[in-house]
């Protein structure tokens, strides 16, 4: 069947929230990234900042950190809390109809979901490092360092609310290489497969 | 640019075969799977039947076991020997022109040429299960324990040669799900793939 909801995964810097936001332009769809974290932090009380650093990024440095997080006295931390609220908020947005979510484990929260597509964008390491340092200004210091950094913490945020691991092709219906495929040419590549899915 | 070589790597009953071949055909170019083994056995000695084995899964069930192959005189196992011969063959096609080739790590034999595509499908376990018992004949006492086997001695092999997690998205410019996709959309999925490729 068709896909209207398509879910981008994507590593830091390989163009995947620009694929997005294309995307939704091109097919004339919401496109949930901003919106997304406003959504959450209005339900929360929550700052849109600590909504966008917490709903898609681990505290720690590894996945057994979670373990310690500050617990309240129902024995969730406010990691979980928001997880939970950001998880009602994204399956909200998609009963609404056809749309493009950016990350916050989208994939899987929609994932019963038969009109969803999801999406994993990656890149080489080179490319992205200088993607980082060209458009978003980050310091040339050591890009790659920071690459590594953002999506570990993708990663383990991914892996323990999801039980799946982030960036496995398994776990997506379509992963692309935008290094090779080209950002503008990954937009229509995206459109090309929603439209002719056959299950 | 353009990709005219396209590899395909695959899981165990995801209908990465039946892509590659039904692909060739479209695309009307040498579709090599058989004929590789004929050419490797030709070139080594060794029986086709052993080439077909070898040349993709590892003897073990583990990574280390490996280390514990016999070796001759030069430090080689009767594997590697194998290896080096399948590699060669497999360059030495790729220079011929434009071809399909399915499994045996010529995507990473391959990773040097820019006109090299290279896909890795996959699907459900579910789907796969049932696609091995219905298309294949095989038994349908646990089919799912099978495709794991399969699995595991396919990657064990392909990250012993290639240093490389198989199935991992980034290795491959384009992963697929042929469940959800479906193979005949896959085959039109990967040839417009093909042909858009921006680098």
């Amino acid at each position: 069947m068709k896909k209207s909801i398509i879910t981008i995964s994507r590593q830091f810097g390989s163009g995947g929230r620009t694929i997005g936001k294309k995307l939704a332009n091109k097919l004339d769809v919401p496109y949930y990234d901003r919106e997304l974290i406003e959504k959450v932090a209005a339900k929360t009380g929550f700052s849109e900042e600590f909504v966008e650093q917490k709903g898609e990024h681990s505290t720690g440095s590894n996945f057994f950190s979670y373990s310690f997080l500050a617990r309240d006295f129902n024995g969730g931390s406010v990691e979980d809390y928001l997880w939970l609220e950001q998880r009602k908020v994204i399956l909200e947005l998609a009963e609404k109809g056809p749309c493009v979510i950016v990350g916050r484990c989208a994939d899987y929260i929609l994932r019963e979901r038969r009109d969803c597509l999801n999406v994993f964008v990656h890149a080489s390491e080179k490319l992205r490092a200088e993607r980082i340092v060209n458009l978003y200004g980050e310091t040339a210091d050591n890009p790659k360092k920071r690459l590594r950094d953002k999506d570990k913490k993708r990663a383990i945020n991914y892996e323990y609310y999801t039980d799946q691991k982030w960036g496995a092709s398994e776990n997506y219906s379509l992963c692309v290489d935008s290094g090779i495929i080209g950002i503008d040419a990954c937009v229509d590549l995206i459109i090309y497969t929603a439209g002719i899915c056959e299950n």
